[in-house]
């Protein structure tokens, strides 16, 4: 594998495997980076380019295992392991990505719910108990991967100041703070982005 | 400005004008090419080359005016205007997208609600009525320029099966259901995709 990969690369291999497992689920057995291509509207050359950062896969004049490059794909990111996760606002937003996640995704385990309003605190969400901030601080230290976060910036960045020490990794922030935490990676979800280059078509019909 | 712009510049134009809104609210007058890239960690180059798609903006050795730049983007992309919303899927994650618009994006109108579950229609969310499909297919006629889709598969095929003849030119489709529809440009949102590029990250720490 190269030592470095670029994020463009990195953010496209979700989509790879989003057709992949699309086509497996139709039959399709084995595909060429230019049909695979024509699908996704990608050029079969930057295909080829981006899994030979990961060893390439396919075989000329072959193309590749559509099972198994999903998933090895998988492998790549990591999709083939369980990661605890920590809700941090249990308001619409939260609720929806949990019930998302319960319903579209094997990988997520719920472990924790923190949402610091009165009628919140002590309600269950599938299963898992909903707790102040203070009771979360614990929580988090049992052993929970990712943190999803769609609370308000207060409370967002009161929490974030408790996630040293802690085996989180990685956060998944919906709200509109930014977070700088050594060894923590986090990805900004920017909703409204897609919705602006709507309205950019909208506005330039071809 | 060019006849064919790729779907990755488009892609970008939101988060150019997202950084150049942040700094203008910092009370950043002018910036180069440069340092823009070095805050959104892309090339000088690529800024450049996405922006003269446009006509350029920059000058040599004066770089942008941020508050300029920002506005020129927002017409680029029609957000000098205002779009008429219809959201078809009134459940978490339809009210929580509603949330959203209301709190950040001044321009989009709520239009029109639909949602097909008895105890929601007829209720009203931020001022407006909930209806069903059989309803709903006359709103849509009056004027909504984009539907956001949060509905399961069944309800969202029928509601676009009665786009044809509206005014409707975009859908932000949150289901897993894909459109094709003449005339009206679909952005198919996939929330997990960032998810598992922050599963890579964790996995492959630098």
């Amino acid at each position: 594998m190269d030592s470095y990969i670029s994020d463009a690369v990195i953010r496209r291999l979700p989509r790879y495997r989003r057709y992949l497992k699309k086509l497996s689920g139709q039959g399709v057995q084995r595909i060429s980076s230019k049909e695979l291509g024509s699908i996704m509207d990608v050029t079969a050359s930057q295909i080829r380019q981006d899994l030979n950062h990961f060893g390439g896969f396919g075989q000329q004049g072959y193309g590749y295992g559509v099972e198994d490059l999903s998933q090895k794909l998988e492998e790549i990111m990591g999709l083939d392991r369980t990661y605890n996760i920590g809700v941090v606002g249990c308001g619409r937003l939260g609720q929806a990505i949990i019930s998302y996640l319960a319903n579209n995704e094997p990988f997520y385990k719920l472990a924790g719910l923190c949402d610091n309003r009165a009628d919140m605190v002590g309600t269950e969400i599938n299963g898992v108990k909903v707790e102040d901030k203070a009771s979360f601080k614990e929580t988090m230290k049992k052993g929970i991967d990712i943190l999803i976060i769609t609370a308000p910036a207060r409370i967002a960045e009161e929490v974030a100041a408790d996630i040293e020490g802690t085996e989180i990794k990685g956060i998944w922030n919906f709200g509109m703070t930014e977070f700088h935490i050594k060894g923590v990676k986090v990805i900004n979800v920017h909703l409204s982005d897609s919705l602006h280059a709507l309205c950019y078509y909208i506005n330039h019909p071809d």
